[in-house]
């Protein structure tokens, strides 16, 4: 076990404590990966006694729990940027480019690159739904994020199970390799509704009971969707996912737009958590899920960034200051959601989402140090009234200067120390020409 | 007059020329101000022989036009952050604290924390509405950037002039002072309808109409404004300025959110431009610009920030993915806007809205160097499919890494050359406690 104790100094800690204490001329100190200090005291001297410590001043920058991203498909940054703009995308573009194109290595680059930006960006967490999780898992131990990574379930062959719904068999191996793992959390992803039938929901259901660990699913995204339930059940999907009897405080629901007070009430009562991804409902036109009733029912949200080719970039910050900005517009009400509710969103509300709220999510006594510092030196980050309002309106992500997971710091200086960038970026690039190719066939 | 050449290379060029041409492996070169070659020839030998030639590798980064920030109170700087979530912030906060607080040196201050901002963003030209405009003119040829420079105008004493309207006595000098100015265009603001009255606005327009100089100002930005004019003449705030008749293609009308049809046509008859700024009508809840249908009649489009105690960023990176996604959802289209239209709008667009279509906003032979390189090597920046999709979905201000105005490089490996920063920032941060101090009073 590590032992070694970490000081930031000269540092505005935004605690995220119930009480949302904000710590100016702050110091914070974490021994292995336990927060043990939070507070104004200069506890050098006495910790200095110990014989490693490790000081890092922060040059009044501002210190926030590690974000977390509670809903993406980290693998898909290959195809970043392509057919941005198109009708009907997903059945297009993206699965067929998923089919023909997506194995074990395009998963584990993509994950590494991904993995990279969201730690450079201030993610500290990330909630993935994809294909060949374990090479998600091997990237994120690599560069050592803390991931819930759920493998999907989906009615037609998926790139890694020939046979419909071969990510249920799957997923059984993954939950059991990785079950005991301090950074990884396995999870089960029921890719939709509208991809899966009753029996396979039931049985993705019944192996995240059997091992206690999170079920995501995309719900209540689609127009086409709401329309399908409808007809066939004369049920919303969520109606019909609660009469399956599959909802529960594991289930992390993701968009959750097309929802009505009703739909509401019930996720609020199986203790559902929603992963609210605005920027990817926005460039979809999806909607804008009602989040504000849901937070008034008291619902955990937290926020994702869906996949990279949905919402191109994976960072939680430049997701604040659009949840922020669409809700007041469409509400018209421009003090709604003030900044520190963003921020919260960001990270305890997220990790309550993932069921971590008890672990990560807020920078106090006892939890695990997952820490982002955001410098203030560059000129988009002054002047400072509000910290809340310069993370959310000011910052973005290239302002993370620091970035701390479970103890260990992976990004100082704005530069990756857990991996080697230049060759992350590289096997990327790589990857180009042939999605090029089979993209122009499509 | 200056005739050393500067030639970029290894640049994707996106001209935004007639034809939209996007150059791969380009060549760019510019002697003096005016740029002399844009296209795939290795030009350097045929240079070379010329006896002062600085070559730039752009190292795969993408060249694009300046941007053109079409609106703001650039000198509002030090209060960003300040009342942010807010109700009625204009009356309560805004208006006070300049009453109290804004002078010469704030605004020459705030102005060049600003311009710093905006070119280490990539913008090339802003247009400007505030106080003592001669200090942010002395700010903008200190920085090098290109300014449309506008005093306002409005109905109680303003922090340059003790009578109501005593801006338009500072115009006339204003304007005669810098009138031939190369980097400077001076105009007039009138404030908005609402702080004006029948006579200062037909004065103000005279003033434009003189000296042939832009008139910018808030139409149709707020819904007392619109209540106003309906109850008082039973007209919209557009056709209340079209019965004046001081609409005419030096009108620069920013937000012009609550506007019909009827105000539509008649902005186009009238060859008004208008900037649109999403960010901070969001933000404010203001409402949705019909800019889609401006478009389509062909009304030109650029867009601004608005003042960064509304907008809190300078830059246009960040606005035009704001842009795009609000118009996509608002329209429940995913297929509106493309990427191009956005890097149109933050471009040649502005330039054209800022009368400057001849001058600015494209890369081609005979327009002067007004240039933005942005950098491909960060992590957000890949893969790259399409270059409009990256530079409007994937890029945020820290990916600028050079930055050419009127021939001159401003911002060199994301370090502004033309000022010293440190300073910059250091007279901004003075300003802090002093602002805080009567904020609290208010
Ligand atoms: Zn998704
Ligand atoms: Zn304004």
């Amino acid at each position: 076990m590590n032992n070694k104790i970490t000081i930031f100094k000269n540092v505005t800690v935004i605690t995220m404590n119930e009480n949302k204490d904000v710590i100016e001329n702050g110091y914070v100190a974490y021994k292995g990966n336990k927060i043990i200090y939070v507070g104004t005291n200069n506890i050098e001297e006495a910790l200095l006694a110990d014989n490693e410590v490790e000081i890092i001043d922060g040059e009044e920058s501002i210190l926030m729990p590690g974000m977390v991203n509670c809903h993406t498909h980290a693998s898909m940054v290959p195809f970043r940027s392509l057919a941005d703009d198109y009708k009907d995308r997903l059945k297009r573009y993206l699965f067929p480019l998923e089919q023909r194109l997506v194995d074990e290595k395009l998963t584990y680059v993509g994950a590494k690159y991904a993995i990279a930006e969201m730690l450079l960006g201030g993610v500290t967490t990330f909630c993935d739904m994809y294909y060949f999780e374990d090479e998600v898992a091997k990237a994120s131990k690599e560069l050592n994020i803390r991931g819930v990574l759920c493998e999907t379930i989906l009615n037609f062959s998926a790139p890694d199970a020939k046979e419909p719904f071969g990510g249920l068999d799957y997923s059984r191996v993954f939950i059991e390799r990785w079950k005991n793992d301090s950074l990884i959390t396995p999870g089960i992803a029921p890719h939709a509704p509208y991809t899966n039938t009753d029996e396979s929901l039931k049985e993705a259901y019944e192996i995240s009971k059997k091992y206690q660990v999170p079920l995501t699913m995309h719900v209540a995204e689609m127009d086409y969707e709401l329309s399908e339930y409808k007809e066939k059940y004369n049920l919303t999907p969520v109606q019909y996912l609660d009469e399956l009897g599959i909802l529960d405080s594991n289930f992390i629901s993701a968009h959750t737009v097309l929802v009505n007070d009703n739909d509401i009430d019930i996720l609020k009562k199986r203790g559902v958590g929603v992963s609210h991804n605005i920027g990817a409902n926005a460039k979809g036109a999806k909607g804008v899920a009602p989040i504000i009733k849901m937070r008034e029912e008291g619902i955990n949200i937290g926020l994702g960034t869906d996949g990279p080719m949905s919402g191109n970039t994976l960072d939680i910050i430049t997701q604040m200051s659009q949840v922020g900005k669409i809700h007041k517009l469409f509400n018209s009400n421009r003090t709604l959601l003030p900044s520190e509710e963003l921020v919260e969103m960001a990270t305890i509300g997220g990790a309550k989402v993932l069921g971590m709220g008890n672990k990560i999510g807020s920078i106090e006594i006892g939890k695990v140090a997952d820490l982002t510092l955001i410098e203030t030196q560059s000129v988009n980050m002054q002047p400072i009234y509000d910290y809340y309002a310069s993370i959310v309106y000011s910052a973005n992500p290239s302002n993370v200067d620091t970035v701390v997971v479970d103890g260990r710091i992976v990004v100082k200086n704005k530069k990756l120390l857990s991996g080697d960038f230049t060759e992350i970026r590289r096997e990327l690039v790589d990857l180009k020409e042939m999605i090029s190719e089979v993209a122009k066939s499509l």
